[in-house]
């Protein structure tokens, strides 16, 4: 097992004071122009973060959002490289891989007093509080026209280590709870930019659905002595039905009681908790086995295919320790011409009804002739 | 406090099998005809619930939905009566409001042996088992053109009897957990069908929000000798904030941690476990307080607000005996042109994000001028 820092980026800001970093390849060296845009002050604090007693989940109030950029025309894309700074939010000729901090965050990029803590809400009182966290948007590639799929493995490799560079800095942040790194593709699921690219949250709090799944893994763990997802990952692995594709070091499989008519979930092998504890060889294992996946989806219907990718990342705290990396993708398109919705029994009360058995599309994807793949 | 059984409906099949029951106005006197098309026979059993260790929820695998009907044209519409039994679901020359079992149902029609009991995924093996339960479509008019918001007092109070006889029935039969009553409208929330409806479903299982909250006032019981609902709001009922409307033995408020861009919460004032234990003022308030809403709902935008209705319901189990009926509303419109879509955050991992604080869309909703609506 080697072990791996990542590369490190080149730091700049942007005219309103927020951090942008340039993650590049082998021989490239980035070169960040001045951003000379007369951009607004930031909202500081404009986001509240609410306990809803019903349910023991927090939610996120940050009504700034709604102004957000919206559909822009192709040559106002935010995400191309404006080498005159005037344009977008990139201040360089040309990238590889960009992060910068979301100008329309759902959670405030400010950075707390030392001593804050989320309040307990344990008073029968609503409880609120600042929307402390960060939200980042990752750009994939300078190529407006790219997608994640199409990246050769050394460019998603350096999306990769990019990822694990926030893992780690955010991590480290002690008002933060959780990193979340995802990609919406598609505007079938309400993109408004389709430049590709990825966006980072580190929330305060843990997200409801690790909650439930770390609740699930530690009551596994007192009634089995083993990590719940170690065992389901065995029991996929140990038959064929269910699986996508992988390697000896990485699995892709449609999950048993999937909830969405396209959704894989990809593991590492071997138990780690996020990222930044994958060694060199898995790193690359699972940049090309999540290739892969991307484009087996792509080869599904006679258009791309919308997706959610979802990375469940823990932390080292010992509260997570039973977390299991993985990625989660899902898909909304049920058919060549149609999506599924989620609405009552999805939206209201979270009990899914699925059209296509996981077997039929685990099938479906492990047969695709790669001579088709675009 | 007045007790009501609610009106009896009158009983017929479709020509599959399907039960059919017309409730009618006082008055009216149903009269359905055979139904006269050559339906195939129903598919016994296609449904399985499978569950899922990573979450502890269950999910419904109902593959044959594929194939349910999606926009038809509106002389095609099968919920309009058909006097001559050849066309639509419900075979009568008219009807006030009818509900019928669902041809394409997430959830089997078919009856278990008596001695049926959800398996306890307990040994850490995948756990899957028939789909047993019931998914009915209500109508809530014969006119096409209608809607809810709609129906006179008499009227929408009908459905409301519809929905508890439904309760009442399904509640009874022991495969069944939990009855959900609900309404999707609109196409931006995947409506295929426009005359005004809304569904009944019939779950072997509590559905994972119902799960989540019982758990939540399960715990608040022990923490505070009170129901967690009735605190919740007792303490929006102190102060106006997020009060939407209501009378003195009702009330609508926007939740403090509302996840939607309109959400509104309806509860009557006294808890209840389900319709069924309300009196009959208390259902003619709980119909008037609906009514009010959904009207302020279309007085918002310049076209009809999209909106999911979600009756929480639980059961007389002592397991469910801290569960308040309520109705959960919410829609996806946060402005005149744009729609929220579930994405990374909230679909991935249930986290949302909102933009809209909960005390300005109460206050929209709350000022609205009556002489504005429609």
């Amino acid at each position: 097992m080697r072990e791996t820092d990542g590369p490190e980026p080149v730091r700049a800001s942007l005219a309103d004071g927020r951090e942008i970093l340039f993650f590049a390849l082998p021989g490239h060296q980035p070169d960040p122009r001045p951003d000379i845009r007369p951009l607004p002050d930031r909202a500081q604090l404009a986001s509240e973060v609410r306990f809803d007693r019903a349910t023991g989940d927090w939610v996120a109030v940050a009504a700034l959002r709604q102004d957000r950029t919206y559909k822009p025309p192709a040559d106002q894309c935010p995400l191309c490289p404006s080498a005159t700074g005037a344009v977008s939010e990139v201040p360089a000729a040309d990238y590889d891989v960009v992060v910068f901090e979301n100008r329309f965050p759902s959670l405030s990029g400010a950075r707390p007093d030392s001593d804050f803590v989320l309040p307990q809400p344990l008073d029968g009182q609503p409880v609120a509080a600042d929307g402390y966290g960060r939200c980042e948007v990752i750009s994939f590639s300078s190529d407006h026209d790219a997608s994640f799929a199409s990246l050769n493995h050394a460019h998603a490799r350096l999306v990769v280590d990019a990822w694990r560079h926030r893992t780690r800095s955010l991590l480290a942040l002690p008002e933060v709870a959780q990193v979340f790194c995802f990609e919406n593709r598609g505007e079938d699921i309400g993109v408004t930019l389709t430049h590709p690219h990825g966006q980072i949250y580190a929330y305060p709090y843990l997200t409801p659905r690790t909650r439930s799944m770390l609740d699930r893994a530690d009551a596994h763990r007192r009634d089995h002595d083993t990590n719940l997802f170690a065992d389901i990952l065995a029991s996929e692995r140990s038959q064929i039905s269910r699986i996508v594709t992988g390697d000896e070091l990485t699995t892709a499989f449609v999950p048993f009681a999937a909830r969405w008519p396209v959704e894989v979930h990809i593991y590492p092998n071997r138990q780690v908790n996020n990222l930044t504890d994958l060694d060199d060889d898995e790193l690359d294992s699972l940049t090309a086995v999540y290739l892969d996946v991307l484009t087996r989806f792509d080869s599904l219907y006679p258009t791309q295919l919308p997706y959610i990718s979802a990375l469940h990342q823990y932390s080292s705290d010992p509260a997570q320790q039973e977390g299991f990396f993985h990625i989660e993708l899902m898909s909304v398109r049920r058919s060549a011409t149609k999506l599924k919705f989620l609405a009552g029994s999805e939206s209201a009360m979270d009990a899914f009804i699925t059209d296509v058995t996981p077997e039929s599309i685990a099938a479906r994807l492990r047969d695709v002739d790669p001579a088709s793949r675009r």
